[in-house]
Formats: C-alpha cells, structure tokens, sequence
C-alpha cells in the first residue's frame, strides 16, 4: 500500500538520523526542494536540539528540533528517509510501509538482495527478509521504471554509485571480460561519517594517505550484485578503498580486459549517458572531484594507453550527494512522479 | 543616463575577465538566476575557448565561449561585471556608462574616493576621477539607497566586507575608541586569484600559515575609509592579512576597545543586524567559515573576556560570494529593484 | 634531593602517557638523543601494545611496549616526562621526587604559581601546592639557571611559547604599554591531542576556520603570568586561539602600543635574541609556520605599519616541538648540563 | 676516471638546480650528513641569492649563495648532483665525468638505456648516449654491487621508486603473470615541481582529486624497464597518476595475478626485504604516507582478498626523501663506500 501523493505539491518528510552528514545534505537539499516540507527530524542523541544549532548553515532555514524516534510521528510522514547506521532502517521499515509510508534507507540494510550475504558482510541478521525482497536498488540510471513503482528504496553506496556508473556502460556492451574488474577507488573522509574516532581526526589523515579494507570491504558484494545483472554475468571484482585527507569526493579508476579491440569507448559511453542528466561522460577526460563538488553528478571518463587491451575508467562523484543525500532526493523525485532534478541544480563549488 | 529596465525580466549581462575565480563565482551564481542573460564573458587569453572548457563544473549549462573584449557586445548589456585586474574597469567604465550600461567593478578602481590615494596604494594614476565621484561602494548593509540608484558600483574587497560589518554597529553607535581598531584577518588561497605564482602553489601554502603585507596592504585605506563615515570620525586601524591553508573563507577577529562599560553588545549586534538577511548575527557565537562556505551569507559575533574592556568581533564570509561576486549579484539586484537575494539563496556547503 | 647524574651519559628516561602526540615527539626525538635510554612509556588504555603498533613510524626503533603506570618502574628513571592531560603530574611528581627522580610535566599542572588560579582556570584543586612552588617554568630563554638548578620543570604550553617569545624583548625593554596586549593565535588541530572528539574531525575542522575560547582560554593566565615578571609590570592580555586546518604550527601575531616612538624593533629583537641557538629573528620578515615545521625553533619577526604607534609581532613554531616535546628535551638537556641543543638539531621539513 | 675518495671524510658536493624542492630536499639531508661540505648550489634564476633567503627553514645553516652553473666550480666538487629538470644533466654529465667527478642526477636524463625510448617520451634526442650506456640506475635494492661502482647514477623517479619496490618479489619469484600489472599511484603536489603553473595553485588543487595522463605517463616505460629484468621478462604494465590534495608522498596501489596459488605473500616480502634498511615490509599492513614522512623508508605490505588470485601491494614512500633526494644520497654512500645509512635516519614526522 502507498499513500497517494497529494494533491497540493508539498509532501511530509521524515528524516531519521538526521545529525549525520548525510543527514545534513538532506537536509541542505530538502530545504530547498519544492515539494518538500521537513515534518520530523529524529536523533536519539541530540532530541531536543534545535537542527540549527547543531548545523549553523541552516540558521534561519529551518525551526524543527531534532526529536526522539517516534513511530507515530514518522507514520504520519509521506516518505521518510533513514540517514542511520546499518541496521536501523530494517527495525522500522516494515511498519512504515504498512502505514503506507514511503521509505528510502541510505543505509545498507536493504541493498544487498540475499539475506546471507547481508548477515555476513554487516554481522547481523536481517530483520525483514520479506521487505528486503521488495526494495528497489536505487540506481536512477539503472533501474529509473523499478524506482517509480517502489514504495522501498535502497539507497545505494556512495563507492558503489561510482564505480557501478563507471563499468555500467563496458558491462551492459559486453565488451570487457566480467572477471578481472579492478575498481581503485579513494574517497573524503566524510564518507566515513560524523563519528568519534581517532582513526578521523584532521591530526591523523590530514596530509596523509592510505588503503584501507584491502582484505576485503561490505561494497564490493554490493557492487558485485549491480554489476552482475549487466549482461556480462557474473563479475570478478577486486575493490580496494582509499582515505583521502579532504571533506568531500570520491574518485574511482577503474581497469578492465577489453574484449573487444575494435570497440569505440568514446562513443559507447557518450551514447549510453546522453540523456543522463546527472552523468556527464567527458570525452577524452581527466575529471576532479572538485568539478561535482556539492553536485548531484557524476562525471566519467574513459582511455586506453596506446594499443594496451586495458580499458581505464575514471568516474568521480561527491560521496555525499549522487553518493548518498542527492541520489535520495533523486529516487524520492522518481517515487512521487516529479522532474527528476528537482531540487538537485545546485551547481559545484569551484574552485 | 541608465538603460530602462527591461519589462521582460531578462537582462544581458557582460562579464569582462571571466576566467579568474570571482569571473567563476559570478557564472555560478548567474547562471541560476532567474533574470540573467548572460551575454558577453570576456577574456583576452582565452578568447575563443568554451567556458565549460576551462570551468568544468558548468559543462551543459554555458554555451558561451570566451571573447576577446569588444565594446560594442559589452555597450549592448544591460549591466557589465568587471572581474579584473585593478586598473582595468576604470579604463572602459566611462564610455560604458554614456551608452547606458550599468556598472560593476569587482576591483578596487573605484572604491577609494580620493584619487590621490588610489595611485598611492596601487600605484597608477586614475583614468577617470570624473566618474569616480559617482561610484557607489556596494556594501548593501550601509549603502543600499544608494545603490539602489547608482550607475557605477564599486564592489568592496573581500577583507573590508568582512572587517566593516564585524566594526559597524560599534562605530555607528560610538561605544568604542576609534582610534584604536585591529583587525586580524585570515583569507583563503583564492582570495589572491587564480594566478600561476610560486606563493601560491599547494606546495608551498599548504599545511603551513602566515601573516603577510604586514607594513600595510591596499584593502587598509578603503576600509579606514568606510569606518571613517561611521560616526566615530576618522579611525586609527590597523590591519594584518594572514594566507590560510584552504581554498575559501576569510575570518576577522578584530579587537577594539569599548569606552561604553555598559554597552550591551549582544543586544547592538542584535538590532543592527536584524532586518540584514546576509548578515547573521550568532549571539554568543564562534562562527566557521565553513558554516558561509559558497553562501552569500556574512556571520558575526561579539564577546568580550571577562570585565575587560577589549570588544572582540568575529566576522566571517566566503571570500568569493560575499567578498566578491555574490555581494556583486547581491548590488546587481538592488540597482534593477529586484529583490535582493535573487540568485543568492544557496545554503552552505557543510560539512 | 637529586639523583648523581650518571658518569655514563645514557640515562634512563620515562614517558607518562606515551600514546598522545606529544608522547610521540617526545619519542621520535629521544630515539635519536644520544644520551637516552628509553625505559618505560606508559599508557593506561593501551597496556601491553607495543610502542610501534601505535606508531608505524618508529617500527625498528623502539622495542617497548606500553607498559600500565607503575611507580617503582619510573622511580628508577633519571627523569620522567608527563605527555598526560592536567591533573595527571601533581598526583605522582611529590613520590617522584622523593626517589630524586627528575620531572618534566609537559601538562599545566606545574605552570600557575597560584594555586588558587589554577583552581579556577582548570576547574580542580591543586594536588601538591608545596612542590608547585619548587617548579620551574620551563622557558630557556628566559630561566635558563634556574631550569639548570631544577628537580621539577612546568613545560610550557604551546601558545604561551610562542606569545611570550614574541612580547619579551619588548617588555623587558619596556617600550610598549603593558595594558594592551593583544595575541591573536592560530594553531594546527595537533594542538587539541589526540582525542576521539567530533570537534576535531578533518571533516569538521578541514578547510574551515574558527576562534574558539573567545571568552577566555586557559593559556591566557600562564601568559600573563609571565609576562608580568619582565619588567613592565603586570600586563593587560587579550589572548584570542583560533583553529587552523592543519596539523603541525601556530602562529601568533601581537600587537602592542609602543610608547617609545625612537625605538629601534629591529636592533631590539636582533640583540635580545642573537645568542639564543632556538629563537630566530627574522629581520623584515614574515615567518611561515612550516619553515619551523618539525623543529625546535621558533621564528619572530616584527615590523610597524608606517607611523602607526602600534607594534606587530609575528611569532612561529611547531607546536608539538618548540611548543611542548622539543622544548622538553630542551629542559632536560639542561637539567643535565649537557649541550643545550642535544637531539634538537632536526631542519624543518619544507616543503 | 674517478677521483680517489679524500682520506678525509669531507666530501665536495655540488648541486645544480638547487632552487626546487629535490634540491631544497637535498641541502635538508647534506647539511647534516658528516661527510658533506656544500661546495657549489646552482640556480641560472637565483644567482646571488642567499640560499636561505630561499629557503628560510636553512637559515643559520647554510652560508651559501646561489651561484651561476660554472663548470669549473662544479668539476672542483668530488660528486655533482643534478637537481634539474629533464635535459639538463646529459648536457654536462660527460665533462664532468672526464673530470673525475662523480654524478648523480635526480631527473630522467640517465634513466631509460634505450636512447630512442627517451627521445619519445621525453621530446628531445640523447645528448651523451655513449655516457648514457654506464649509467647505473641508482635503486640500491635492486643494484646495490653496481651503484658502489658507479660513476654515474640514474636517481630513480618518484613513482617507479615506489611502484618497482612493491612488484619486485613477485616478479623475482615469478609468481604472477607479468603481462597484467597494474599501478594505480598518487602523489603529493611536491611531486610536479615548485614550477608557477595554475593546475598546482593550492585553490586549483587543495580538497580536490583526479587522475591524470591517463594515457600514459612517462614514468611508465621506466617502470617497465626495470620490471623487465627481474626474472619473469617483458613486463605488459598499465601505469595511471593520480594528485593528491597534499604535499609530500606518494602510495601505490598494485594490481597482479598471482600464478602460484599457494605462495607465501608474506614471506616472500618478509625475506626479500628482511636485510633491507629502508624498505620495511608491514606484515598485514596498511601503510600510510605520513608514516614515512621526511624519511627515507618504503614501506610495503601485501594481501589478498579471500581465495581470489589477484595480488595486491600497498608501496608508500615520501616522492621528495626515498623518491628522490634521500635515494639519492643513499647512492652517494654506496658511491663513496660510507654506511649506507649516513644522514638518513631522520625518522618520519608523525603527526
């Protein structure tokens, strides 16, 4: 069941979680979207605090106090998103949508579609199978019709949005060899959240880099999934994460076997984004993180070294918005039959 | 003589030096608003060149392609942007002016009234003192009337915005002893422009701070100028400019010294502020720059330490929105009596 | 009493609180001190870890590991340095110097001379006011015989360094008014510690900028403690810290009033500083925190603004160096009667 | 011809190109390394310039002045390092070696034994290819017996320092295939030069990432090169750059197919390396640049992910100390026959 959209453009939005950073995009986004009107804006930590206190850039935006969850509250909501640790969502989701709220989990609790893998990447057992096997991956430039009819959205990972975007095109032609994919992918430290930890001070990363979860990180099954519902099959994929001493970016280059020598790259990936409003593939380009900064794009490129049978991908988006807040916002503008973009023309910072 | 505004609420709009970073932030900022034509961006390097070539951020949103200068295409606008070099608006600004252009000068050539001081501090002689006497200083919080009528507008610099809000409401109200105003201003790399220097490279600027023009630096005089106008009579000011490890923001803290012991400074700060939608007046604050970052918003505080009668003032903006091409837009709206925050609406970018 | 300082020039040294970063400066110059034997580094949370887990960068070096507080193992130390928070020293220096072992408090715990004002600004009676007052204040350049003579040295803090290095020659020449002093400091968020704190997240505190303890910060006694002993009387202080995003430097720029309008700065400087192997002066200069990056010494620099009577200081240093671990070692070079600069002769890191 | 290494341990040394960060990096490290006198530091722009105005960090410690290169002055110096850019040392490298004079050069000149390889990627034809043919390229891990015999050294670049100690074992162990290497490397800013170009301006390139000369680099065949001689022949290797918001060091993420499924990773590197001063292999590690900051030290782990075949190696290095200058000393040790180690156990500056 699915409330109707109302009539009058505005829609109640719940957010839970709302102190983190993805939490502060939405809200930064939400503020100024159309439709929306902010209704709920939970925290256990911090109920009672006005949101404005604790996020000074919306002073004068927004007189909402962050409160305790509070299920009749978010029940009441037309769509509420869930800016929480992995885990959460799940607790609640099943409720909401009975109440028939829509939901959008920027989590992971309902991205990866086989239960045991969830269970063996998160260390938890899912707590709504059934749900879980209705939620839509919520990969615009994937699954745009599936997104539509959702009432359960599976936000995807701010490294799986740039990496999936950025093999997308290679997968779906067929033209590289599906088991030796290489995603090398470095990523701001916002990506890593607003917690409390020693490993994120600006004493410990700043002017330093490194490779982290090389062994082995929870996105690549996610990845993994995406990409092998392509065409190409089942795809071998070695993903490593990088923490790079800035705020906000990610940067994914990404290496594949070209099966097929004669295939003109250029062209492939500029026809399979042309009416991607928020892909801009870059012919022959070197894109930076800082040309999407606090945009919702992605921006791609792709080469070859001379006549080397390795195809180089180069996809680079804000991890916190077409990596997380503005990929939400854009799947909640597909749920509720608006233009995609609304609320989304922010243009980057730059410089 | 002005060009009548235009019934259509489209205006053309020229931008002379259009590849530095306020050229940059002006496109940004233009691009999104809803009257802007933009008709002209000029450069005399670049001329020929795609705009999203150079600006990659605003791929799919310009058309246009630099152009070397051309005083027919800039007398065909209805407002010109000067983000040029000092020197260069005070060589083309007359004869704009008799055709009817509205003018903007995002540089200094029209911010000091009296020439003599002009070419003391930037060393050349004024072009056309004539015009000169008509500029209006843009600073909308203290000259909005007569912006609102000007023809020529003589956009502040980015320290003098910041210093004069932070001292205004304690000049205009005389509780301090304005011969003994400092101002410690801190700014980031791109308040220096977009200018291939060794001073200016990552490698020699990041991780690392100093003070510099420590003798005295050219924003001293237009801002002793202004506090000068306060009420307080002429000032005695002493200003010092730091280089910070970041791309934008400036802070001032500046320091006075308070002959009213009774003065409630909250309350002051409060009431002078209260009606100024970019100037957010944080009681008890100690504003970020990064809570204005890519805003055109202006955030201060004031405190004192203890019974001491030192008034401390922080002030901070985004070098590149308030300090220059926002407050730009932000006279732009005021000189074609739209309203003011047009364009303007953009929250920061946190984190 | 003191211990016989051992015919052997190796002596054994202890590391209280060994995991902060100035326990790791304190190892990383020690390593390489000729005279030093590390033999005991302790830490509550990380018993038992060895030391180069903790930090990669002494792997090979150092073959300890953490070892929980235990009084017997540091009693048999030569000397013993406290990298602790405050309130950590006073409880155990009395036991210490009972077994003539010598003390190094890198905390404030030792610095206030009154009691009663360390009471105040650090919100917790003073442990062991006998032997407060035996302690010396650890700044060489200005006691030098007495931290030879000493049992038990107050290292300084980081921004007292730095200030008070800057308004010395002034006040010792007493050619400034002392009522009004201003310091408006800015350090890298090394400062803060080691702290899982959110305040201190690179992507809170990475390209921003913020005053903080506006109101008053507890350095601000210490400083004025000092200062007030130089000659020119008790001191009027505004001490304003600012937060820097980067690691390693503060700079501090001061302004004072100059009563004597013939004063020669330049000479002043020069001549007060000329011998001192760890205070450059930098005629015309404006000092750059990274060309102090790393070591011990500290950069002054001072100048005047044309006929303005007001004087500019600019003071630099590495914070964790000459602001705490380096000038530690320096202390205990001469508590040893050995060459001053031991293990101090480390060249900034520039770039 | 060499000249007879003095029976005193001074050296002369003498450094053309002594204005940019290897030669800045290179005073840094001779200043203190007991053999060293500074004989003769070059700069065609700089003559006459003290070199501690230049470099402030040097001041008290360097006398010198810039001078103009004079080949007499250089070929008085018992060792000449080439701190220039490409081109420049096999212009004068033969004069020199006819002279006795040992050289050592810090850019490519030397590096590729094919004269026509140079030529394509680096524009312009071999100068001295008979000289170039001795040339001994100076990786002491690898070529350790050659370099002590050495007149002349080809220091290595930055990235293949890094790259090349991380696929060493692999490749001397044949146990991947050498056809699909792929080294995915960033760098800090240091590592294009202090050259006054916009694309290095800390507001083009701070809080920003990208990859660049994604269709090759020039590194690329150097790496190439030298992999080809290490037992598993010609080498097919894919070599993408990347820039890092930071200034100094350098990770490399390695990508191979590992051919033998059951061997040892861990001890294959513990063992090559294990007598190797400045490569310090980090049994399940993940190295950061910051742990060798300043320092002279590679550090390496490797792991995989789960049972898949693909390798991967983690290299991080600072590109200015082991990617350049501090390499480049290392070579003048085993050059003059001094401890291989002398004025490089400056141990990393961490935080």
């Amino acid at each position: 069941m699915k409330k109707e959209i109302p009539i009058t453009p505005k829609i109640k939005i719940g957010i839970v979680g709302g102190t983190g950073y993805t939490g502060a995009e939405l809200l930064r986004i939400l503020v100024r979207h159309p439709h929306s009107t902010l209704a709920v804006i939970t925290s256990r930590a911090e109920a009672g605090l006005p949101v404005a206190q604790l996020f000074p850039h919306l002073r004068g935006q927004i007189d909402l106090q962050f409160t305790a969850p509070d299920d009749n509250a978010l029940s009441d909501c037309d769509v509420v998103f869930f800016a929480t640790p992995n885990g959460t969502a799940m607790q609640s989701a099943p409720q909401l949508l009975d109440r028939g709220v829509r939901v959008i989990d920027l989590a992971a609790d309902f991205r990866l579609k086989d239960p045991a893998v969830w269970a063996q990447w998160y260390g938890m057992p899912h707590a709504c199978p059934d749900v879980l096997a209705e939620a839509v991956y919520g990969l615009p430039e994937l699954n745009r019709a599936a997104i539509r009819q959702a009432r359960l959205i599976a936000n995807p990972g701010c490294y799986p949005t740039a990496v999936t975007l950025g093999f997308l095109p290679l997968l779906e032609a067929q033209v590289i060899d599906p088991n030796w994919l290489i995603a090398d992918a470095k990523s701001g430290a916002s990506g890593a959240g607003r917690k409390a930890e020693t490993g994120l001070l600006l004493a410990e990363i700043g002017e330093s880099f490194k490779a982290y979860a090389v062994t082995g990180h929870r996105h690549a099954p996610e990845i993994a999934q995406t990409l092998g519902q392509l065409g190409s099959g089942a795809v071998g994929l070695t993903f490593v994460p990088h923490l790079l001493p800035m705020i906000r970016g990610i940067e994914a280059t990404l290496y594949a076997r070209l099966t097929d020598d004669n295939c003109d790259l250029e062209q492939l990936f500029a026809k399979r984004y042309a009416t991607e409003t928020f892909v801009d593939f870059m012919p022959n380009g070197q894109p930076d993180t800082r040309s999407v900064r606090g945009s919702n794009m992605c921006r791609v490129a792709v080469a070859r070294q001379g006549t080397s049978s390795v195809v180089i991908v180069q996809s680079v988006i804000d991890n916190l918005v077409k990596g997380a807040a503005g990929q939400a916002v854009q799947n909640m503008n597909l749920m509720f039959d608006w233009d995609e973009t609304l609320g989304l023309d922010a243009l980057a910072l730059l410089p």
